[in-house]
């Protein structure tokens, strides 16, 4: 296992990533984007075990719904690069689990390489989304044939891709790149049914990142925020050789959707039950400052805060029942229930943005405009500011402009507005989930059902 | 345990109910209320054990999420009478439990009534909601003392009440009613602090019943009403005298909620369970449905039905959560969690309204204007309602025309317009399931969550 | 003009008209039916005029914003059968106005017929719903070619159409079908392209109804649908002929749809506009029903009604918007704005089922269990009914419950049911009206302020 | 009237404005807050009229319903100082036609100082919001009785005033601070009823300034903040003094909400006004993007977009009807209907988060992930950035960016959370616009209107 520093170390390897129109020399001594190194270094510590071959909890393989159980707070704990490399190394093990009949020695280099993940301790992104083009064409007939990523050459002991992938977060914060389709192919798409993994300082790769990390010299408005970040990855593959043994499929058209599919259902359980979390801050928050307000007792207030409560408690539901439903694969790993991920999930995303209005429409303008730490500490308006931020002698103003400055950091300044978009996209938009969510529903049963309640049964049905 | 023909028997044992204006003096032989007593009476002969000491396992009572999950689709199954009985009886025991501190006497009063009506195979009805008056007043400060059930006399025996209560569904068709305060009362309420049992034919009970039941000379347009329809009843208590041993509470005005707060959660764990089916049997219609008139492939169509899919799995996630998180009272009886309950009862109910409006918005107008099957037997018209009924040569104008009228039957007639209203006022109005769901979340957790996003810990509040 | 008994003498002239498997024989006598068309004779008879050459205000073209707005409260005063009359002459007004460019002889026609049916005081429904067989084929590719109505033969001196129009509401009470393709044409379906009056008498016309009308001995707790019902007819055309004179419409693919787009414009305006007025009524019985429970002072109810007000307020807006912003055709006949029309039906129909659940929560479970007239009538028990169904002196038993029955008979019980269906189809389902609404709104307007707030101009769109 | 330089030159005229913990010296040469100087010069320039008598159009008052229609889009395009100014001064008038019977000489300093302002050209802003201390009390009953704005002295030419006023937009960019009662006030609450004009350098006065401005070096990606932000403004009045012409209420607790009501209708028709103009961009936007991604023609997608179109279509009909139900004062002043202003508010404003759900469901992951300018201009990775960006050879890449760049800045950043906040919070928060709708509809008519329908009227209440 790593430590936090050797983590830090193993970044400077090379790799190309930029931000803001330039390349990054040394990303844990960059201002902005060395917070996240940072962010990231302090899990590796704490998960650290000095034991030779230890394995780090963060990078198991779930057997039982109790494991699941465990699994997920930790990984919430130990921050987002932990949780991108367990989704990908659960994503592995469950598309092995579904590609039994195709060349066994997908399967063999898939747990080899998972072997290898786990005693380097790396960290690994999920390379999914591709530029796409145009959405309406399939990857042969776009107007540029690496809109999808494609092997543009064959070579004895491997391949070499082009192409881009996008939103991958914290790219450039992990040591490979899982690289898969990001949906079916058909027959014709031989060369864009190409998953491998590729280290992040190979040759050909080249990052752009982006980040909602606040830019202002005092940070202490902005206590989510600044406390963790993770960069987004433009990823580019600009012509990358792949070794063979790191190829875990290459043309085979019908299970290109695999690994997309198994990645749904990690990344979507990953985003469920950050909702159910978030959920929860959110009623938090909302009764904190109904608190500090003294709106606590107003029965309108109250309403709203009891919806938020069943919004969380629902998504709580969902979670509790999709690992209550967990199914065992081949050798053992665990999966959620598709069914009630995707539904759970979708259901949280659709409505957190009326759960954030309840939030600001009890919160106050004061989100918007409370002093900030250094107004505090000007002599000259600094108790004024904290007079009239408090409420009444049990509430000190500013311990209230924190809770302002929590809320408007997490919901309505970069973060937030981060957070709105992510929450529909990562693991596909409100459409996508409503059609898995279908896919998984015994719809056969709810027929049979409405048959029966009709008077009939399916022989009547002509 | 009785038998159908025995049920049918026991129902004119002088009990006075009345219908639209007359005194009922033969209630199974009613044209439309002994409709009621006959579904009654094919749920007792379904489950009918000639065994001596037989129980109907409609009666029994639960201890594990096992024998929950057993027992709620047997109840669905046996019908409303079975229910209400089932609810009534898990009532009691929850609130047994929930009474070891009052007197001793009310619990061993509780156990012997309960072993009497499972000896005896009766059906009770919950007697809950008062008449209520001016709901901004307390029961004392009424126009109307009566307004709540009260002891309006002490006899060395028993006591007397007097009032009323109302919305009893099958009031009329069961053998006991299960009468109790229907909310917290306060010091100076104790004479409508009372709970006890009332045989439906005691001196000065009468019940006005309504009915959804078809009216139609020939119902067979009405597959799912005209097959059950369970009368609400009004129930008066017109001083009734209630014997001592028949008494489980009486002037304990701290609690008087007990009884309330136990059937409430039994009566929303039913009303959850029917949910979850209805929602899964709107799915089957609006699937059937599309592909009777050719649209199942259209695109908002799906999205329709997939948000449907989508409503269903919540509530469908909400119970086996509450199922999976059941607990134990003294006597091992389990209950399902009062917070997974309400939250999905709260869900379901308030967005059954849209899940109806996507169906009928899928159906088509045919839902009104499906010609019945008189119609069709006509032999000027039926060919031709048959010929502009169907679709194509796979859909048979009469089999879609059935569609029609249990969709219609369903959701938009009288029985749908019962279910629109029932479905909010069984066990409380919307106000009510929120206030319960808050009452049973962490909120204090919630609150330490925010404050650690926060970067704050409970010691900084203040 | 007629007098109502000249209106219900022209009924009988021979239609064929059935309902529930039987053909009526004299339909002003028919117990159930006889009522619609006393309704309606009541309506001639109060705007009848005994001038020679009078023409009733019911059958007039508005030429000016005025005009509609004195329109349109007329015409839901007179009842159904005169609003879809007025609707069918304003549809051919429009329809007239943007055919100039087809052959002459159809505006001819129409501007003849609509002298006719002023002169005649005829009333005229609007066929144009076909069977359509299977959705997702067009007329010419169905199983059933019938499935659209078409000319089956030709006649020099007419043609010979053959069909069913399905949803006619009161079809089978006007004296003329105007029969009209349901959408778009396209090349070789010149045979489904067919517009033209046929009289409801004429040969091969069979019209089986279907009605919401209460079926109870005493209707008086069914005081909306005891007062009016419309059945809604299925039409078949069983090979009927149709002079030259009365066809508006023959074989011009292109033009088909004109019809549908002027009858849907004014088809919603009558939707919107009732909508706008059962919006109130909405909020009148919520205000009504909280008044007589003692709840109007509590929060949460205020709250509800205030949603329901903004709600009415809302539709209210759109109707206003539509009518200021109408338009004149060629002759100087008004039609109201396409966009606001739509975008207001449209809202309307999609939050009345939540307005209906606002009010149900509002009003409590008596909305199903008041007992009706006759039980308070009953010496046994009609004072008890009064004394528990009251809440304080000032709120009597009776009064309440018949607010509880109007409020069941509108939204919770056959009649209710009808209008959640007819609410979401007249005119369209949702989705049709959601495609009108954005062809009628200025998208091209709407991007280039969005490239302007961006600092861009149609020039950067590459 | 003022130049943008005169304008300019105006701001330094020894306010103290605060921003970040420092006293800003020289505010239009502060690095962010001078940008906010700069756009409100510019529009200074733009409508500079340089004969000596000219009075600025956006200080008019309108007197017709086209006067309204003409004034609102110049506001919006004169930036955030005019709207306020103009908002300061139709409340002024307004409330001076509601003050008829109070102290004539209020109207008269009211009369006197429009004319002075609109002779000088001067910005003003609305101070409104008090510091409030705990809401559940009391102005009387605080802790500290300076949680709302008080007379704290008296001088025979004035008093002195102390407390704070919060979430004043632009409150240091304007001249002088409209100060008034944020709401009604009850006997013994004179020393509240404070309403008068307080230039904002009078000796006493504090600011303290809050932005959602970016502090990115290259602002190139942020096209709309970087071109107007306006930073919110916490006001002190530490012991400031008012001289006796400026005051317009003092002590008649009576007449304190007069002010409030009257900015509330002039702030929410600005509000409402912005939101149908915003609504539109949304709308355009959406489709811009969607044609960018190749999805426009997308079943899924064009519902989304048709729902925008819907939201943005009533807000719109709402402001039409509020404009062309506009009724005149006093001296012919003309106020927008409130009923329809209300409504139209609450409803975009209860909308906005999910129309901005579905922009960014429509939209993707690129609205956060897009490279930004530098990024394409950088040699190594700029004409990859370029290449993975397009989406055919019809969209370029950096087009494409630039739309996700304005999308992620105008709702999905810093700015679009202080949108999400304001658009709530501006005008009262959701809540407060139900009540003032409630109390503007005629609640009496649809009671009428309900009783009809129920064959009943006002005489059967009872």
């Amino acid at each position: 296992m790593l430590t936090g520093q050797q983590y830090k170390d193993s970044l400077n390897d090379g790799r190309k990533t930029y931000f803001e129109g330039e390349r990054i020399d040394d990303l844990p001594a960059h201002p902005i984007l060395g917070q996240t190194a940072e962010f990231t270094a302090k899990a590796y510590d704490k998960y650290y075990n000095p034991e030779p071959n230890a394995v780090s909890p963060l990078l198991g393989v779930p057997k039982s719904a109790d494991d699941l159980h465990a699994l997920i707070p930790m990984l919430h704990d130990a921050g987002m690069m932990a949780h991108v490399t367990s989704t990908s190394i659960q994503t592995l093990k469950t598309a092995a689990g579904r590609m039994t009949d195709v060349k066994p020695e997908y399967i063999d280099r898939i747990t080899s390489y998972i072997d290898h993940a786990q005693r380097s301790d790396v960290r690994i992104t999920q390379c999914i989304t591709d530029a796409k083009g145009d959405r309406s064409r399939h990857p042969a007939k776009q107007d540029d044939l690496d809109a999808y990523v494609r092997v543009v050459d064959r070579q004895r002991d491997g391949v070499v891709i082009r192409g881009a992938k996008l939103h991958i977060t914290g790219a450039s914060f992990g040591h490979d790149l899982l690289t898969i389709p990001t949906k079916a192919m058909r027959a014709g798409e031989e060369e864009w049914s190409i998953g491998c993994i590729v280290p992040v300082n190979a040759e050909g790769v080249k990052i752009i990142n982006t980040s909602y990390a606040p830019r202002h010299e005092d940070t202490r408005a902005f206590p989510v925020s600044s406390r963790y970040h993770y960069p987004e990855g433009f990823v580019i593959f600009d012509d990358v050789f792949v070794p063979n043994e790191r190829i875990f499929l290459d043309g085979e058209t019908a299970y290109a959707a695999v690994f997309a599919h198994s990645l749904g259902l990690w990344e979507r359980l990953g985003g469920l039950s950050a909702f159910a979390d978030e959920a929860d801050q959110l009623v938090g928050f909302a009764q904190l400052v109904a608190e500090a307000n003294g709106t606590a007792g107003i029965s309108h207030v109250q309403e709203k805060i009891s919806e938020m409560i069943i919004h969380a408690t629902l998504i709580r539901a969902a979670l509790e029942a999709a690992i209550a439903h967990c199914q065992a694969g081949p050798e053992g790993a665990v999966f959620p229930s598709e069914l009630y991920v995707n539904a759970g999930k979708f259901h949280a995303a659709a409505n957190y943005n009326l759960m954030v209005r309840h939030l600001h429409d009890i919160s106050g303008g004061a989100v918007l405009t409370a002093p900030v730490p250094a107004d505090f500490e000007n002599p000259e308006v600094g108790d004024l500011a904290r007079k009239y931020m408090a409420t009444s002698r049990d509430i000190d103003g500013e311990y209230r402009a924190s809770l302002m400055h929590a809320i408007r950091d997490l919901t309505a300044d970069a973060y937030g507005g981060w957070k709105l978009v992510t929450n529909l996209q990562a693991g596909g938009g409100l459409y996508a989930q409503r059609i898995v969510t279908r896919r998984h529903y015994d719809l056969d049963g709810a027929k049979r059902k409405a048959l029966h309640v009709a008077g009939m049964s399916e022989g009547d049905v002509h």
